[in-house]
């Protein structure tokens, strides 16, 4: 290849040309005058990576080097950065990260998973080979939440985190209560429609949200990820029913990541959640991602934009590019290692909050008496009822709305519930509030 | 001053001890493990201006060097970092920035007057001599948008930007819409309240809203800010009548500023708009602030959070610190000098969009022939018409939306049926659309 147009160039190696990587690879070209003078000098592309070399991806690879191992991308002595988008925690993206770690060269990652689940090992070994690993599309795709959060807030102690993180689930809920219709129905609309994967589990059982929110806790709280410590559950069991009680109650459910400072610790949690109508966040429709921070000193942010796709995410990827480019360095997780906080993560047993309740019980006298008295014998204190109509001797839905209360209490009142005999299909809980 | 506790720090000198001053005084205090960690050393203040050495302001500057003329403090030896924050385009705070920058000092600003009308010199001169001038303050407070415009968003070509960008404004049209009052008694309310000057002028006239503007399109254009360039309108004659008549054609009235890509220039403008209901900044009510960057491959973002007051903008001031302490750095308007677009600024009458206008006339035949007579004569197309009741020889309204079509013809439409003899009042323009 000649040398000749990338003298002062940042030269790009690409691993990985899905939808992100032939995104960036075309961003890189279509913007090059912009990118060029925000970098402050030129960023090109000089080496790809992929399985197939033949398939057609609507850009062009021609006079780049081809390589069919990405480990071998990372280290290309033609490459300054390696742009890692080939996704998945284990195998070929891992190793590609490390090597290219290894040969001293930066790192921009679109991979949450791979942060999620290896982020505190990759950090320290980037942190002590002195170069960055950068990953602004690994969070709400072209909303630039990364940066926003660990250099634009700062100055601030963030005492909560909290967003829309995954926009399949979001677009699926949108749809559910626009439309009436249940999840099953709508799940697969949105596969046909391309907005689901055929394997969906990733999407709906919140474990990409929870990828995400892991990485968005990391930074706000200044303290290392920690995947495991996450409550997750998804949106499975959403039902048409639920959606329609909680908009007469004022609410929208969301599939909401909450991240909050609490005595003692920190809470970190993904699953459905009632939200109040008039907040922001609520009106965050479709595959739209939000992302809101509250800062000690800022108060409350928030950032709403495109979580996914080929444009938003090459125009992540291509801001770390610039930053690189620039020599503007941040470390990892807003400090260096030895600056981390140790605040524990918090057991979700621990969680204070308020609860949306729905049974559906046989609509006989009595029930309600042995309903709320359970919740009375756990401490479970009711802020409303809410019953429409009667069938006598057939099941009718019961909802209940609880004032803050404990996890752990609600946890075993529900399962007292579920166990009358009244009580004719496990009970719906749907956490109330945006954080 | 001692030098022992403050090796390695970064030493601030803070020029004006209002709000914001003492603000930034009490951030860099009370979260100075936090900075500390995020900037890789101490940020201490060691030194202050203000006219007033007795007033009490809620934070002690004992053990601080004080300077009763900022110039001193920009040039004293013990400050690393100047922080502008006396406000006004003229006098003390232009001299104590240049003379900051003569020093080769970094400064800091939250000063929007003075960067929307010497920004251009002020950044050449920044240039040249090599230092950081700083301003996230300067634009919607505690949301870090120049951030995420200038480095979030950089791989994009911005399209378009645009804003709710003074919380005067969006709490005296909320409380109208809320309250269906009108603009005079709401003012009243609002500098009882506070959250509006004894002289509103420089708010409700939309100048605060166009400095903010002016920076904002340098920045989104890649482009000198070019303040004089801007059309700019308040809010002074929005009247409850056409808030209501707005909210039955599904729109919200909001102000805004709005900075346009067009085939041949940039449109740059602040003015009360009409904003559909389903808008996502619609929603963003009271003293809220918003900022929506459309990237051409980043999809449109909205950042919202709070656009005034000590803590936001002190969170803002000290994330810039935070950068000019870890040598993070980004030249002014996102690109040096030299690599600037040339952009010329398009004026008003080229505008095109669609327009509200509202009549107040004599309802008696023919009248209503004679106004859309008026339009078809100027090329206006109308797009729909809205009369409430009857009252043979009385004052009614007339409500008038037009296709999209050009704003100088609209303009001469307007005259043209303000001269009509029963047309009784200047007629109600408002334009259409968030962009």
């Amino acid at each position: 290849m000649s040398e000749r147009p990338l003298a002062g160039s940042l030269r790009v190696g690409i691993a990985g040309l899905g939808t992100v990587g032939a995104g960036t690879l075309a961003l890189l070209r279509q913007n090059a005058a912009i990118v060029t003078a925000r970098a402050g000098r030129p960023v090109v592309v000089t080496a790809v990576s992929a399985r197939d070399r033949t398939r057609d991806r609507g850009v062009s690879v021609e006079g780049l080097t081809w390589h069919d191992d990405p480990v071998a991308l990372a280290t290309d002595v033609g490459v300054d950065v390696v742009v890692e988008v080939i996704g998945g925690s284990e195998g070929p993206a891992q190793d590609t990260v490390r090597a290219a770690i290894r040969a001293g060269k930066p790192v921009v990652t679109a991979n949450k998973a791979l942060l999620a689940l290896h982020g505190g090992t990759l950090a320290a070994e980037a942190e002590a080979a002195g170069v960055p690993l950068a990953f602004e599309a690994a969070v709400a795709g072209g909303i630039p939440a990364i940066k926003a959060l660990r250099e634009g807030l700062a100055a601030n102690e963030i005492r909560a985190i909290s967003g829309i993180l995954n926009g399949t689930c979001n677009y699926i809920l949108t749809v559910m209560r626009e439309q009436g219709r249940d999840f099953a129905e709508v799940l697969a609309d949105a596969q046909r429609l391309g907005y689901a994967e055929a394997d969906p589990a990733f999407d709906i059982d919140g474990v990409d949200a929870a990828h995400k929110l892991a990485i968005l806790a990391a930074l706000a709280f200044g303290r290392p990820v920690e995947f495991e410590a996450l409550h997750v559950e998804g949106i499975r069991r959403i039902s048409a029913l639920d959606i329609a009680f909680a908009k007469e109650l004022g609410f929208r459910i969301k599939l909401l990541g909450i991240a909050r400072r609490q005595d003692g610790g920190v809470e970190m949690r993904v699953h459905p959640a009632l939200v109040p109508e008039g907040e922001p966040i609520a009106q965050v429709d479709g595959v739209f991602n939000a992302v809101v921070a509250e800062g000690d000193f800022s108060g409350r942010v928030m950032l709403m934009g495109r979580g996914a796709g080929a444009g938003p995410t090459a125009s992540a990827v291509v801001a770390d590019l610039i930053d690189i480019a620039r020599g503007r360095f941040t470390p990892i997780w807003g400090a260096e290692g030895h600056a981390l906080e140790t605040l524990p993560a918090l057991p979700m047993s621990a969680h204070q909050g308020a609860y949306y309740l729905r049974l559906m019980v046989l609509d006989r006298p009595g029930v309600i008496a042995d309903v709320t008295a359970v919740l009375r014998d756990e401490g479970v204190s009711l802020q409303s009822m809410l019953q429409h109509g009667r069938a006598p001797g057939e099941a009718v839905p019961i909802v209940l709305v609880t004032h803050e209360t404990n996890e752990a209490a609600m946890m075993t009142a529900r399962a007292r519930i579920a166990a009358l005999p009244a009580v004719l299909e496990p009970p719906a809980l749907i956490r109330i509030g945006v954080a």
